[in-house]
């Protein structure tokens, strides 16, 4: 790959990359610079969140970026943010920071990275480092953190977005909440970052790891900032709350359904930011163009031939289905129920036979399957609503639900 | 003492006296509660800021009040606020927090404290405590730092004066300003602190306190605050740089020659705080007021011979001086010359000789006194303004000047 295209592909989707010159044509103009100046890999950070351990296509694109960047030779820093999800948040009035063990994080952690591995490349030596941030911040005393807290002003902290609506709305800020940004800041200077990658929402802190990095006397990082992923409602932030999610962990059918169903206005977005096709291959028909970025990214977790299989199974599931049922696969919700919980039960739960006595007979007579497998075994169960999330449930050639959280 | 007479004295001078009971008569019904119900002695909390070591009168008044407390049984607990001066202030923009070593801290933390002999019960057994902050502060990690920012809003601490006008001027407020009252606060829950002593600048700090041994499951403290002493120019706060002050190691003489002066306005306050006189011992004449005040301060710290000897010698120069010179002596600031320094030099520097060479003669001569003490020794020099500052240099029989920094 030539300089030009490695950056075009580094820089693919991306919304800011700053500090740039004020005046320049091309705000990669630095980037640029950096690369071709620098002998050695660069080191390009990330921070994760380990409080929770479900991860979505949302949260994959900056990962796919930290690809990007370890494909063309530099080092993947990843940041577990252990050290803020140990503590908590001490009012106990957050509910994104509740108070998790040792053991709980490194098992979400490790969950997490797990989901990341056909994304992330753990194998070539050198291009990956897993830093935990208690190395550095459980040994920081009250003098550093005096000395970390004058680098900035209330006034500075309280321009931050989020901030500032809830200083004139007259919620309350919490003190705590302004050493955060300076935490995330200090793991830039601790694991000398020479690049972070982050959501749009992330340039603040960013830009603190920039001012952290030129107090300590370092080379101030260069801040990326990727798009937030629309959900597949169209309209909202991808979540899970939202329930307009691709989990990393669905299946192929279930992951198939969900991308092949993509709004026309997010195409060219889940495209550029999804796959790794060049944009101009993209198909004109928005029909078309659903069909490939559905093959692709599911091909991206499950292998091109699953994919393949997962568009049969929904192009069947939609011909077998009557008219009203074809546009889509009803949802049924596992919050509806408590697990453990037996595959009988479930199917006259869901709807799909008339009692729990149908359904040990559908199960014996074979007609039952789970994304296009059938269970003979009359005694079936699950464990948890997880194994189940996203998987479509079939009874015969014309009754379906896809299982939601 | 009975409990009444001795709370009268606990309470003289105060300023304000929290928490009381908002519909009480007497706001100093909570402290009598707590007096009669506690069957061990009180701790008794005063911070000092061992960042200088010159105190004035203005400083002693806690002190005074403590020793009040020390002499009805109670424990003084003293802070030698280390850990802060050993920090300075991060930014260097402060010219109060200016970094010190641990040595200085503890050399000006002893001087301080040498000062306030006269003053506080140093030998009676368990009636002083000193305790330097760093033992506690210096232990706090980040998690429990979290903890205390944790405890408050940037609301509240806005709030704070100092802080809301800064922030309403647009002027910068660090972040880690936010820290200190919360480090003072802390300094309570550390010694258990009964009662709190301050200035009325103090009461947030005291607040924070309370709060904080609430928060630790702790009986939170009382606050007893104290006036600002407004200094000898009858205007502002007694303070060593608006040269106002009557400092605790002043000469006898030069102490008598200031407070005898006493505005007229303040004779009431300074004879409140500034003497253990029963209030309506005081002399209705104001220049009897004056003289009364100035011996009964003198006193307390050169003893009352001194102090009677310092009023005849003070006497005498507005006897001996002329009338233009009678109201006052006049004063020469050191910081115009430059030390060691020998007498003869210093007696042409200041005009009250026309020459070096004239003032060797007159020192020969037996004719030059400092503080009424004679000097014979033609070599007498000074190795710096301090062991100056305060006294009154004397040629013959009416020519004077006092030394002020």
């Amino acid at each position: 790959m030539t300089v030009s295209s490695s950056l075009d592909w580094l820089t693919r989707g991306t919304s800011d990359l700053f500090p740039h010159q004020p005046d320049s044509q091309d705000p990669r103009e630095n980037l640029t610079q950096l690369l071709q100046t620098t002998d050695r890999p660069l080191r390009i950070k990330l921070g994760i969140d380990p409080t929770g351990s479900d991860i979505h296509l949302g949260h994959s694109i900056p990962f796919r970026k930290l690809r990007a960047f370890q494909d063309a030779g530099h080092v993947a820093v990843v940041i577990i943010g252990d050290f803020t999800a140990r503590i908590g948040d001490p009012t106990g009035k957050s509910e994104v920071r509740k108070q998790l063990t040792s053991e709980e994080v490194r098992a979400n952690a490790e969950n997490y990275l797990a989901q990341l591995r056909p994304i992330l490349d753990f194998n070539t030596p050198n291009r990956l480092e897993i830093r935990y941030n208690s190395e550095w911040l459980g040994k920081l005393d009250l003098s550093q953190i005096l000395e970390l807290l004058s680098t900035m002003t209330v006034g500075q902290m309280l321009a931050k977005e989020g901030f500032s609506e809830r200083y004139d709305q007259e919620k309350p800020i919490f003190l705590h909440e302004f050493l955060y940004p300076l935490m995330q800041g200090y793991d830039s200077v601790a694991v000398e970052a020479d690049v972070e990658l982050g959501g749009t929402d992330q340039k603040f802190n960013i830009v603190v790891g920039r001012d952290l990095q030129k107090y300590f006397g370092k080379t101030p990082q260069f801040g990326l900032l990727l798009p937030i992923l629309i959900g597949t409602d169209g309209s909202q932030k991808m979540s899970k709350s939202l329930n307009n999610y691709v989990g990393l962990r669905e299946s192929a059918l279930s992951m198939y359904s969900k991308l092949e169903k993509t709004p026309d206005a997010l195409l060219k977005d889940y495209y550029e930011l999804l796959t790794n096709l060049p944009l101009d291959a993209m198909a004109s028909n928005p029909r078309e163009a659903q069909k490939q970025l559905a093959i692709e990214v599911v091909a991206q977790f499950h292998g091109k031939e699953e994919a393949l299989k997962a568009q049969k199974t929904a192009q069947e599931i939609v011909l077998q289905g009557n008219t009203a049922a074809a546009a889509s696969v009803p949802e049924f919700s596992l919050a509806a129920v408590t697990f453990p919980l037996k595959l009988f039960y479930l199917l006259s739960a869901t709807g799909l036979c008339k009692s729990s006595g149908e359904g040990r007979r559908q199960i014996q007579g074979g007609a039952v399957r789970i994304d296009s497998e059938k269970i003979t075994d009359v005694d079936k169960s699950f464990e948890t609503a997880e194994a189940l999330t996203g998987k479509v449930l079939q009874v015969g050639k014309n009754k379906f639900i896809r299982f939601v959280a």
